[in-house]
């Protein structure tokens, strides 16, 4: 608490000691630009166009880092640049930072669900359970493995053998993986196909397997196996997406530019001398205004089950009530980056901008994470277990958005209140 | 607030009022006693043994609610009653009153989930939806028909022919539900089978409904008849059983002496100037102990996903930890029934008893919910959106429990509060 305080009074002594003008949004976004050359040099020595190491990892993260606060800058301070280049570099570097971002979507969702599902399952497996195979393979999920390579580490990899030892329920995720991917017919459930692989899908009378028992464990697994596959899918995609996008001619024009801003940057006449302040205040203002618009009332009371409302919703994007969270979410980015230029880095962040934000982070994260869970649930033919495993993953995820925005509320409200005497 | 507050200091004036002897709980016995013969009395003339009219099941209600408090009473006072005759009644009110109760239990247990299924798929349905078969059905579940006889009102009646209006997915919920019954083969996805019924149950593509919306939508149609179908057949057979019980020896046994209790309560020497309120004392201790020992500080965060840990689990019964929350409810009761003792009906109940106790409630039936859907998930052979659906409505009853426990928690700390000056 004590830090916190400090942290809010720090703002209000950097404000009194006189207007900040144009030249320090010059400023940033000559610091802002180096920032993007530097990480776009790191990504061409570490990565290139191979496979992203750590470093061409981090590097790509800068590089979105720095487009951010370009393009929004450009955009609260925009009457004080030249209109016609700062509408043509802020759609593009919006394309490059987009491009870049999904790859690591894709990887901290899958990562989000798997850890879900893990959560959901009671985590403890003690070692004499039964199907040996699968919990093998769901321990290759544990923390262990997600710290280096989380997307990597196939729950259990498509048409891999079964280990040797384990029993023939063990087969059973893989070859239902491979049925899901293949289009392969479901396996009929009477009579039992020959091979004995089919019987323990979940679906079917379990002849050598405990009945009833394990029923659902094999659900999560196959549930975890199933996103598994298609969230790598769609972060291979972006992958290449991200890779062609770097080696394309539209990114070196971008490039170019931001080369460019960082010896020069186009002001208006007279924006030099401009204070930066009234333009940082609308866009806290159009902060307000928007959260003012939040059902928090409701987000203040927990449990109020909102979040779930349309979780049965034939709609595939059912919840347009998180829209103007997200929206939210990004009007806050907005204010933070406001206020760095205001600040010239001279502060560190405010705490509860960095709870608040972090709290949409999640609000968005869980929304994006339930959504695919939703979807995966649409696969054609899977099995049962499978299903009911998304949907308790999905509901879950859900739960996660209606907390996030308790937090949020918490956050926020909180911050009022103390401030209240001193604005 | 104020009421509150009334209720509150009543007790502490009626307690300085003299010393409540074996006498009062002579009287509180008889009164019990007779209530049970008058329920008896009206459950004869008004049910008899045929299919149980509003009177029979306002009677069954009253039998319960007297032989709850006659065994709470012998519980919580045993010592001043004679203790073989005690020892012998108690059990058999149990029986009995375990017996009646358990047609009402499944009825209300059918009744959420149905209102939840409701909820979950966002309520609205616009009257274009191509699925028009499926959407009337589910209209049929309205406020309006739970009002007269939630379980009675089937979903979709198995075998039911599907209106000649409807589109051919129209019937796919009630094909799916007769074959789930006849445990007859699941539809092969491919090829498909020539009736066209098999490929929109939300496992295979759909040539004549658009695709994937709606699937969902089918989906809580078929978790729902699935648990109309489960939760009907169990309360028919409580119903059997509970009529068995009322037309048994046994039964005949316990009238008999309640009759007995009705006009001379067994009290043992010197029962008669005994003080109670140690007794009752003792009871609220183990309240109180039993309270001191719950995770209130867990439960007081909101969604802290505590309910939900073992959802996955592969144990059919997997929550151990809502057990001594279940225990608080049955001690809480008893509590009650001890103060009324005291009391002798001469003030309300107190406003923050009702409170804690319908949050205990609440938990109790959102718990045995969400294991029938856990329960109604394992059922072979089901589709997977149905299987989705089920999860969902999983997910959302054990929040629904952790809900409930923080409402308890709120409820039980802001009393201790207000309580810790004046004890």
């Amino acid at each position: 608490m004590a830090t916190r305080h400090h942290d809010l009074t720090d703002p209000a002594a950097a404000e009194t000691a006189g207007p900040v003008t144009g030249e320090a949004l010059a400023g940033y976004l000559r610091a802002q630009a180096t920032e993007f050359l530097r990480a776009l040099r790191l990504h061409r020595e570490t990565g290139g166009p191979g496979a992203g190491a750590e470093g061409s990892v981090a590097a790509a993260r800068a590089l979105r880092r720095s487009a951010r606060r370009i393009t929004g800058s450009l955009h609260t301070y925009r009457p004080l640049l030249d209109a016609d280049w700062s509408e043509e570099i802020r759609p593009e570097l919006a394309w490059l930072s987009g491009t870049l971002a999904m790859e690591h979507a894709y990887e901290a969702r899958l990562e989000r669900l798997l850890t879900a599902l893990q959560r959901l399952s009671g985590a403890t497996t003690t070692p004499t359970e039964p199907l040996t195979g699968t919990t093998a393979a769901r321990a290759g999920t544990t923390p262990k493995s997600r710290k280096t390579h989380p997307t990597r580490t196939t729950l259990i990899p498509p048409g891999a053998p079964a280990p040797a030892t384990a029993p023939a329920s063990a087969t059973a995720p893989a070859s239902a993986t491979a049925s899901a991917s293949t289009a392969a017919p479901a396996p009929a459930p009477s009579p039992p196909p020959s091979t004995g692989t089919g019987t323990s899908t979940g679906t079917g009378p379990h002849p050598t397997a405990p009945p009833d028992r394990g029923n659902l464990t094999v659900g999560a697994a196959k549930a975890g196996a199933l996103l598994e596959r298609q969230l790598t899918l769609a972060r291979t995609r972006a992958h290449s997406t991200a890779l062609q996008a770097l080696g394309s001619s539209r990114f070196h024009a971008v490039a170019d530019k931001v080369a460019l801003l960082a010896s020069e940057v186009p002001l208006t006449a007279g924006a030099a001398g401009t204070d930066l302040r009234p333009l940082a205040a609308a866009a806290e203002e159009r902060l307000s205004d928007a959260v003012a618009a939040l059902p928090l009332v409701t987000a203040g009371h927990p449990y109020n089950a909102e979040a779930l409302v349309h979780g049965l919703s034939p709609d595939p994007a059912p919840h347009p009530q998180d829209a103007p969270w997200h929206q939210v979410r990004l009007l806050l980015r907005l204010h933070r980056y406001a206020r760095e230029v205001l600040h010239a880095g001279t502060e560190p962040v405010e705490v509860r901008l960095l709870q608040a934000g972090q709290a949409l982070d999640r609000h968005r994260d869980a929304s994006e994470a339930a959504a695919a869970a939703a979807q995966a649930a649409r696969t054609p033919r899977i099995a049962p277990a499978t299903a009911y495993a998304l949907g308790v993953l999905h509901a879950d995820q859900r739960h996660e958005v209606e907390a996030a925005r308790y937090a949020f509320q918490r956050c926020w409200q909180k911050d009022r209140q103390e401030r209240v005497p001193t604005s």
